[in-house]
């Protein structure tokens, strides 16, 4: 088992019981209250650290519960972010309105079938549990296929195969999940559809199949308000804008429940971010500033 | 990365040197000739110690090189062993004649795709290393149920993702592969679909697929008169038998070159073999041990 494999099994165990996936967009979803209050107990770091425990050691005062903000606390939420993707800088546009946030949905599959020696077992006494984790990946990428939308991906970016030996038949293997859409029910439709291939190949293959759901946040479409006021704070400048999905999930996500949301991007080198070589230029930063002011102000007025 | 893979690929590159499979059969290989002595320098431990400099700290003399024995040397050669399987416990029968050992064929396949982020980036721009590893696995399955065969195997037990992260499309894979028969011809005719459904991946998905033999053994027939005095020998006394294929690879599979060949089996507890829990009954050992002795004086008339 590869080290670090226990601390990252207690990172999902708090990540289970708060529905949060790691700690991106705390604060947010807390705001929104997608988030209980409780998290500050039970979610805890590598270390074993609770949330209120860190709040507390950083001199922090103040209940968790009283962060949460009614519905129409504020009048507009608008994000300005780097875009994280490629298609500004590739078509030379300097900034993109997003008018739909993708949300992903993880899964944790646990397949397991039986070991045995590569060459002492017979194929028809087998129960494989990689072969199985072959076909349920082949079977995200189909339902992600099948929605007839661009916009639904599904990825396997995790496989851990036990005992992992060469000569050994796969005993049991573990595989992680995650599906996006902009489209809730487009993106149930294709969750649907693993499970369903989930059990199929269970069944055909003789080996049991656990599915747990890691977190599933609903997409969110933009406010067509705020939308607007952003392209007409760009049209202002003399600035071209494309119309965007924002395919990585963002505070957005989460303010857009309690408030009309929209984002605002500017383009980042190659799409990368979260490196060390992630970069916007100065230009496009301020140029994204500039917008962002303007649009605030036309929606505050 | 796991612990300890620095160690493993080290350990491979040696096999890859030598052509020899971790330390098995080491002896067996060399007196028939199917390894070069000059292992003794290039075959390695995990400490970086050859062959050669840990028989000099033991205080073994001689060179490798002298080792090697004629074919003809022996009359005949007879290896005793536990089944390593549960078929004659299931049946209770006491004993097993062996006409056949397979022998595997291992390979290594490196798959590199393109990597990138799960959200960002649309299905049909993707190049996913592991849906092309799912593919290739499924052929292995295919390619040895479709020899007709029962006693052609095909095995993936080993399966590497990177960088292995939910949220990560896989840039690259590595995986091995077993497949094993009695029958050579048979056993090649399985790694030709293998690599004729890596070829097909490989183009069809845009990923690269590296494949590279690490051991092909030729399978071993035993020797119909070696075989008659082990089963004149039960004869003798009033043991039954059944007659046996060894799928697990022996000292046996390399004297066959040099001399008559065949292995005695006893049952041994679930099977169950290379573990703490191996067993084999003191009197199911006694009878092996009074048969193989029978044997050898019959064929030593």
């Amino acid at each position: 088992m590869p080290a670090g494999t226990t601390e990252r099994s207690a990172c999902w165990a708090a990540s289970k019981r708060s529905g949060l996936c790691g700690a991106r967009a705390l604060g947010s979803r807390l705001l929104a209250g997608t988030l209980d209050a409780s998290v500050g107990d039970s979610f805890k770091d590598r270390d074993g650290v609770s949330l209120n425990a860190a709040r507390a050691a950083a001199g922090l005062t103040g209940s968790l519960a009283d962060v949460r903000l009614p519905v129409g606390h504020y009048s507009a939420f608008v994000e300005l972010h780097i875009e994280q993707g490629p298609l500004l800088e590739q078509r030379n546009v300097p900034l993109g309105v997003v008018t739909a946030i993708a949300a992903p949905a993880g899964l944790k599959i646990r397949i397991e079938g039986e070991g045995g020696h590569a060459g002492a077992v017979l194929m028809p006494a087998r129960k494989d549990a990689f072969l199985a984790a072959a076909e349920i990946a082949l079977a995200v990428e189909s339902a992600a296929l099948s929605t007839g939308s661009v916009d639904t991906v599904g990825t396997v970016g995790v496989c851990e195969v036990f005992p992992g030996a060469v000569n050994s038949i796969p005993s049991r293997v573990r595989i992680e999940v995650d599906v996006r859409d902009i489209d809730q029910e487009r993106r149930d439709s294709a969750l649907r559809k693993i499970a369903a291939a989930c059990d199929e190949v269970s069944l055909r293959r003789g080996v049991a199949v656990r599915t747990e759901m890691v977190n599933a946040d609903p997409p969110a479409q933009c406010s067509p308000a705020v939308v607007e006021a952003l392209a007409q704070a760009c049209d202002a400048h003399g600035l071209s804008f494309d119309r965007m999905i924002s395919r990585a999930y963002h505070d957005s996500l989460f303010m857009s429940r309690i408030a009309p949301t929209a984002m605002l991007f500017i383009p980042c080198r190659d799409g990368v971010s979260h490196r060390p070589d992630e970069y916007s230029s100065p230009e496009a930063i301020a140029q994204g500033t500039l917008v962002l002011a303007d649009a605030l102000r036309r929606l505050a007025e």
